[in-house]
């Protein structure tokens, strides 16, 4: 089946859902080659839009994920892959989901997450500290 | 908090999750005014990308999605809308969720959920019914 990349520009976003929790981990973008290298070594390869390159997901931190899942939305422009999470945590903040804020009514963010890492530690150790983690 | 609209075009994605099981039902986009408008509101309305024009969802349909929990992620360029969803599901295909096919190893697509309601009826029945719930 035919992914729509090409309707949005080469790139379509793919959620990211922990398969145990159901917990909505991340978003990112796939072009044709990060979701072929997906799907063929079963770890999560995102195109990164501000790098204008693939991004393999844990490349520095260690925090990979590991494809349990890859569904389809009616239009084949969206993607959920569901995973299981390498590590504690997938934002580049220290959290196990980047989606660790909610809005209130006037728009404020509040925190309603606890950090399970420390990002400085986790990516200062990693040989080739890389901004790509920062998305 | 400012949402990164202008990164990506004025338009962001939004993970539509249904609160009560954790489910992923759809991704649609919003531009500034769809956010406020789902805000204000308490209702979901997303920005059509191919209409080029706000699209409440469940406008034919009245399948509404009822605003629980907005969050948006580490680099406020992605939404993460928690709903009750009103009726028996969002997709113009008859499926509770939109995300209805697996792909398997080869990219075969398997339909993984049960249809919950006809389309048809549903939209036939609507007093304009709209291509918009085609997204």
């Amino acid at each position: 089946m035919e992914i729509a990349f090409e309707k949005s520009g080469g790139l379509v976003p793919a959620i990211i859902q922990d398969e145990a929790t159901g917990d909505v981990l991340m978003l990112g973008f796939m072009n044709a080659e990060s979701f072929e290298l997906t799907r063929r070594t079963g770890e999560v390869v995102f195109f990164s839009r501000s790098r204008n390159k693939l991004w393999k997901k844990g490349e520095s931190s260690g925090h990979v994920l590991k494809v349990a899942d890859v569904c389809v939305d009616c239009d084949a422009d969206a993607l959920l892959i569901r995973v299981h999470p390498v590590g504690p945590g997938v934002c580049h903040e220290g959290y196990r989901s980047c989606f660790f804020r909610s809005l209130n009514d006037k728009g404020a963010p509040r925190v309603i997450a606890e950090r399970t890492f420390s990002p400085g530690a986790v990516y200062a150790r990693a040989k080739f500290p890389s901004a790509n983690e920062a998305k």
